[in-house]
């Protein structure tokens, strides 16, 4: 009687969700789907098979959720609310700005069809989000801000890999420590972008590329790095491989504000992330939303939901009762 | 149409909740009750009554949410569960162990009248339980911990109190700082209360009293201070009024745990909240729960219900299309 999980997409996160499922044991991982030719992609539980992506389908009545492990740009605003249709669904969409459009079109299709979808799930968009709605819901008229690091950027990786000459790259976010403090105390300092956050960037050049060509190309390169202070380090195949091939990532999100009848009285709360894999951690998150979105539907619910609508008691494999003893 | 309060019982905490409610624009405050004669409470909000709690019930019309901020040792096991008959009530009962009697109780009452009653809601109990049940969720198998302070302990004060020759006196919960950083570290110590929390004792003696004989039976009372590093000063009552007028508090919850195949990758989750004072900030949480009860009662729900039963979003004053605008 375990729940019964997919996987739409076997990338990074995909592969973290399959580690996330084995961490619960009520959950079962029953299939992985993949675009690509699925006897090319090797995963990790013995005994699960791998079906192309066009299988899945057919498959609805053996799967209680799937997750999609697709990338936000492309893959998601087409598969959610496809997929909504034949199953319930988990997403980790996370291009804020288009969060409503996503959402109407996934809470159509899963309701039609009497499924649950739950998007935008992970740390940001997700557990962050989660604080920054308690905290302010607590401190109204507070201010919050949000930092991020010290972790490695994909999109910012990204863009570096690809400027000509450039091999490899990895690029981190690190928070600007004096004004994390600043917030921390609750002066509510007006931070531009250059002022919360640095770049740092490892970059393996091709032989002979123009250093100094493409470090300028880094630096100025709008929207990604020239609104912050980059540094950017040349360093070899190897050392790019031995020291930065990890994918951790965090941050924090602190909220102050006041009570008291005169606002006399100041408060800090603090929610604070780090990761040593973001792909892993995000589907740790997305694999605790799964266990909601199965027990929300077999409840009857239907249609769209995020973070913001799911009752905690929901994540956790524990009755209400063991929860109320063990955890209020 | 703003959500009518009413708070029973004026001490430190009902404060807390009336300067709370002028926080949030969507509320007003209805009415005040007290077991005191009412001629000789006063508030701080103009144009709003004091009555005596035996006219609470003659109210119920008049009142959308009654915030309980009477003791949990005597007053709430008694007032939750009959004033859940004519309102929908929120309290903060923090007697971690009787809370599955007390939430039986209340169920009872509230499902019985049509009204929903949310117990145990503050921060520790309430937003501490919840970060423990979210940072479980998401790493099953970890290690969790919860440190207080720095801050006032109004029991281990009380306790200070009541011994002969002792006229006043503060206590403050300091957490340890190495066995915070080993937790951060995500080492998973075994820590007794001493190496968790030290207590730091502000006391004002009687003239003449014996200061050695009131610092032994402080720091060898069982229970509150024996299993624990403690030290004491005596100091003037003008010294305590002056440095030590405030209640605040605050406290961190710590989880860490592992993800990957192989448990390979680690992550350490951490919620801290720095309160200047520790009534209003629980009132806070108590007056945004107050808005929950209100709309899930509108929404025709009824019976007990704690922090682990609410969607978050319940929480704000703003829509659902607003908050995921805005805060996903």
């Amino acid at each position: 009687m375990r729940i019964r999980i997919g996987i739409m997409g076997y990338g990074n996160l995909g592969r973290g969700v399959e580690c996330a499922v084995k961490h619960n044991p009520d959950m079962e991982l029953k299939a992985v789907f993949t675009r690509r030719a699925p006897e090319n992609v090797k995963i990790l539980t013995p005994g699960v098979k791998v079906y192309h992506a066009d299988e899945a389908v057919s498959m609805k009545d053996e799967i209680d959720v799937l997750i999609l492990c697709g990338g936000s740009s492309t893959d998601l605003p087409v598969q959610t609310p496809e997929l909504a249709k034949y199953f319930n669904v988990v997403d980790s969409f996370d291009t804020h700005a288009r969060i409503p459009e996503h959402f109407d079109a996934v809470d159509g299709a899963a309701k039609e069809n009497g499924h649950v979808g739950i998007i935008s799930v992970g740390w940001d968009p997700g557990m962050f989000s989660l604080n920054r709605l308690y905290a302010g819901a607590i401190l109204p008229g507070g201010h919050d801000a949000t930092f991020w690091g010290k972790g490695v950027s994909q999109g910012h990786s990204d863009a570096i890999r690809r400027i000509d000459g450039v091999k490899d790259a990895r690029q981190y976010t690190i928070p600007v420590e004096s004004a994390l403090e600043a917030v921390r105390a609750g002066k509510n300092p007006e931070l531009t972008a250059r002022e919360k956050h640095t770049r740092e960037c490892f970059v393996v050049a091709e032989e002979g590329a123009d250093l100094e060509r493409i470090e300028k190309e880094i630096v100025t390169m709008p929207n990604y790095f020239a609104d912050y202070d980059t540094t950017v380090h040349f360093i070899s195949e190897e050392e790019l491989m031995r020291d930065h091939a990890g994918i951790p990532h965090g941050g924090v999100v602190i909220r102050s504000g006041k009570t008291g009848w005169e606002d006399e009285n100041s408060h800090v709360i603090e929610y604070s992330l780090k990761l040593d894999s973001n792909p892993e951690f995000t589907a740790s998150v997305i694999v605790a939303y799964a266990r909601a979105a199965y027990r929300l539907n077999q409840e009857g619910q239907t249609g769209c939901k995020t973070v913001f609508d799911i009752a905690p008691a929901y994540l956790s494999a524990e009755s209400g009762e063991e929860l109320r003893k063990r955890l209020l």
